[in-house]
């Protein structure tokens, strides 16, 4: 017997409830059109998944039933899965509000499906996440509370869902879980369920993309495909959704895998919005459908896709059709450039040269040769005076002594000079600007900048959004490569912006001409930061320090061999630079995140609701202190 | 028999497991040269409560547990209470990370007790709050899931702890858990220890202070101790603790209820780092001692401790000895530096006044005067000229199309150059001032402002601390009559600034002189916003409404009655207001509260981490626009 089943790897706009459901009822008539059985939605098709503390208002709640409900009464002739939150009206969850659960409906002639042995008519989420960007036992019920209620195990609870499809009983194994980090998480449902003979595993997910997620998804799904001799389809949706300071694209990349854990269809390309129709022989477990292949998607191409996604998504989804950057001939706002000049349309983008005393000729050719390779709008807006004046109005000024009336005079330092460049460039200027150009402005920082707050607050670091400061600097220049070659197809970010000394250019100690830049190192520093953020194993000064005793510092961060002994002369040279940027990861760069733009996030650990971080003091263990000790001492 | 125990109501330093465990063996020593049976500190007393992903770093874990090895080293003549990290390094939590528990460690005699009927020797937290500012389930794994994975059920897990003290064996009945919000979370180990038989219950908590929150609690514990007949000592710690976006006070009131409920010791002042000693007779349930009087913690008194305290303990865990403030001659930033100057001295406060020719000389003259009467330093820094040249330097940049080479001039317009104005005051001004003086500038915005985003980014919204953004406008001028009565006992805020209408006056439609001023109408919006953003019954536009129609909403939201009626002529006025806000709130609001400073929380929902935000789209549910149409059709 063949089953006929459409994919629904729709857009979900988190929050919409009315266009979601909308979408929804589309996807079904085609499905319907096309003779489909079935058709899948994702996880939280309806409301959307990040949500915040949205889930708190009980309009809300009842919206998403009301809407819930027009997707079960269009089941007439088609049987329709689909993700939504489930209020138990009468039940409270464990901070005293309405329990909520995140959800799994079947629904088929325009009833639900899926109470035998389950004491709702829908199914609930497995395991809830609450690392990363999730927070799911803030929000939802989970089954191991619900099961504890019940006084029944977890496994008790999990049982497949009977349909009638071409006339036969088909068992669904609903699922509704992790697809990739814990592997319990996928691994948990599906095992209870293979006890109880399915006829094919279903998995709906609203799975947020990073950096080589679904090759590892595929691993675990496939061996579980595999070692249950029952195919599994995944459904996940595509679109944008945020958490505040972190924002994530969703890739879709909805996969069938057959009995033998062979991906025998995969949806690409990534981030297309789409229902796909599939045909699957119960009898074979669609085995007798060939793999198809599986793109990595841990390279910089898959970075460039979900900025551009991101971008447009984002810009779109607050209503922004015009952005401004600021350029100054170096390499992050260049790429930044390229990657908006993509996602909207370069006539839509004004790029802004605000040059001082300390820009050189070189990075303002730069800048402007850079607008025309792209085509954007372009100007100059210098800061010198404006500056001079600031410095001049400031140290003018007496400040009074109530008690004594005596005057006194503020005096600002070179570095001072520096922050206030920076912000009469983002705060006077591009901010004004922006409200003209009737749009945003960007902000242009990359990962290593941010992770030690290498930047001014309300300068260089404002904007409406941090497009590529999920990025290291490495990234940076693999993504300025992709873009001239693979994306523009000739050289629209100039060789020489490639070429140059990364330099803030905020002082003459900064001169790019003599070769002169930043005090950041990325060849080692953007390797030592992402070891102090990263997912798994996060260092501390503790661990880096027994690494370089070890002699495995290199090979434990991933930078190239030998460069440490090249870098620093001798241990005290090695540990003030670990100390340095450690103390500004953990002291001003917290400070300064705070009040960041919201990041559009590429990696296991953006910065923001990812990476969650208080404003506590720089911390050195025992042990660490201990290390260091005697290796001075030595 | 008598007991004497200490209670070790200390100041924890979140992250700091090297001061916190000194602080500790100071208080140990103290209450053995006392003669103390035991001492008993509060829940994660040696590595903070509030420390974002920290607790993934294992360097760190580590250091928690070595540093837990010197107070159990200490207990050889006393028994140590005392709450830590503990780890499991052998096992997993749901993330796949090294196990970690919020554990409650009885020490004596150099060794652990509190392993009978429990896999290890320390208790566990009973359940963990995934609420407001706290992510238990991110980083700990609790007692419902251990019970599980030991096939027994959570009251298997919770026993008494047999200790011998003044020689007779004493039954501890060890909780750790919440103390305020759902009631399960402290009634479900009391019950359950309850059935065990126990001397005497000890909660040890790190509970953040917020209004109301300990007169709730007291009536919780009182209730249980009386229904259990057994007196229950709880020990809250002091300090200051964040969760970046949401800084908050600890403040102590560790309390001890006698067998009736009656509370027989409550710790004060609030906010108090101390060491108290209490007798306890066992025979007696602590029977005879007189019941104390606990003071209402939800009145002005209590908000305005509890920012005092925040801002100096902020400040001094920053290293930030000066505070710049800008003053307008308004309400805000008069009780911002009313604050600031009890919580530093006034000399390390200077006020900044920035007129444009839009200030009045009323706010001016006010502004001066505010700095005399607090006596602290003073400028003024007029802006009108840096904002004429930024106006006539952005309308005077040609803007270059390079596929045509045509020009164009951007048009700046009247609500631009508003918004130019707040920024050339933080950003331009503020910023630079701040770092010449030697510290920070202050954020003043109120809560109502920060609910709508009336503020601007870069602008009035900047500073390194948001020190009055959890205060109605109501609750402002409370606290500045306060500030005045009870704390300066004299009119250090000048009438005229209380009475004026509050004013941005960044236009002349804005002219304070004229009685014009801000768009928010706080009598009424105070309340409706409240309403948006409160802890119980979040209401949405649905919900307002429906009791606007219902003719209740003045009763719903707690404003004065009639008020509606007053403000609003018809039914289309009353709904454009509520949209306008709606959208403001939950449009451009989110944006702006993404990149604000860190928020003194006081409230039941503080923005930022208390009340968490996806920068999604407006959404009015269906109910709300039937019902909408249905009064507009009338």
């Amino acid at each position: 017997m063949k089953l006929k089943i459409a994919l629904g790897q729709m857009e979900i706009i988190p929050g919409r409830p009315d266009l979601n459901s909308q979408t929804m009822l589309k996807m079904i008539d085609e499905a319907q059109a096309a003779d489909c059985h079935m058709v899948i939605f994702p996880e939280m098709a309806i409301p959307g998944y990040l949500l915040g503390d949205t889930w708190e208002q009980e309009a809300f709640l009842r919206d998403c039933e009301s809407y819930g409900q027009d997707i079960i009464a269009a089941s007439n002739h088609i049987i329709i899965l689909f993700g939504n939150v489930a209020v138990d009206w009468e039940k409270k969850g464990d901070d005293g509000r309405i329990r909520k659960y995140n959800a799994l409906f079947i629904a088929h002639n325009g009833s639900l499906l899926g109470g035998d042995n389950f004491p709702y008519p829908f199914r609930i989420k497995t395991l809830l996440p609450n690392y990363r960007e999730f927070d799911d036992d803030r929000h939802f019920f989970s089954l191991r509370k619900l099961a504890q209620e019940l006084q029944q195990t977890p496994e008790d609870l999990i049982s497949p869902v009977t349909v009638t499809m071409a006339g036969e009983a088909i068992n669904l194994g609903c699922i509704l879980c992790e697809d990739g980090w814990g592997e319990d998480y996928s691994t948990q449902p599906i095992t209870a369920l293979q006890k109880k003979g399915v006829t094919f595993y279903i998995n709906i997910s609203s799975s947020p993309f990073t950096l080589g997620k679904n090759n590892k998804r595929n691993r675990i799904f496939a061996k579980q495909a595999a070692t249950a001799q029952v195919p599994l389809i995944y459904v996940n949706n595509v679109g944008l959704q945020n958490n505040g300071k972190t924002i994530y694209t969703f890739d879709g990349a909805s996969t069938i895998y057959n009995k033998k854990g062979q991906v025998v269809y995969y949806s690409h390309p990534a981030f297309a919005h789409k229902l796909d129709m599939f045909e699957l022989d119960v009898a074979t477990g669609a085995d007798e459908l060939a793999p198809v292949e599986v793109p990595r998607d841990d390279q910089i191409d898959f970075i460039y896709q979900a900025l551009v996604y991101g971008i447009q998504k984002f810009t779109s989804a607050i209503g922004m059709k015009k952005v401004v950057i600021g350029i100054s001939g170096g390499i992050d706002s260049a790429v930044a450039a390229g990657l908006y000049a993509k996602a909207l349309n370069p006539a839509n983008l004004l790029l802004v040269n605000m040059p001082s005393q300390y820009n050189s000729e070189t990075t303002k050719n730069l800048a402007r040769q850079l607008a025309e390779n792209l085509g954007c709008l372009y100007t100059v807006l210098p800061i010198q005076q404006s500056v001079d004046f600031t410095i001049q109005q400031i140290e003018g000024a007496p400040v009074i002594n109530p008690e004594t009336g005596a005057a006194y005079h503020l005096k600002l330092t070179p570095f001072m000079t520096e922050n206030i460049q920076a912000r009469d460039r983002s705060s006077r200027i591009l901010a004004a600007v922006a409200a003209a150009f009737g749009g945003g402005f960007s902000c242009n920082a990359n990962k290593a900048e941010t992770t030690v707050g290498y930047s001014t607050l309300y300068g260089d670091q404002a904007g409406f959004l941090a497009a590529i400061a999920d990025l290291w600097k490495y990234q940076v220049y693999q993504l300025a490569h992709y873009l001239n070659q693979e994306v523009y197809h000739r050289e629209v970010i100039p060789q020489g912006i490639i070429d140059i000394v990364p330099s803030a250019e905020l002082s003459f100690d900064q001169a790019v001409d003599e070769g002169k830049g930043d005090p950041i190192q990325y060849a080692y520093h953007d390797y030592l930061f992402r070891s102090f953020v990263q997912w798994w194993n996060k260092s501390t000064p503790e661990d880096i320090l027994q690494w370089y005793i070890t002699g495995n510092l290199e090979e434990k961060i991933g930078c190239q061999p030998g460069l440490v002994k090249q870098l620093f002369t001798n241990d005290i040279d090695f540990i003030q630079d670990l100390e340095r940027w450690w103390n500004q990861f953990t002291g001003i760069g917290v400070a300064k995140r705070i009040q960041s733009p919201p990041i559009m996030a590429v990696s296991r650990r953006a910065f923001g609701f990812d990476h969650r971080e208080a404003q506590n003091g720089v911390y050195y263990t025992r042990r660490y202190r201990e290390l260091k000790e005697q290796l001075l001492d030595k």
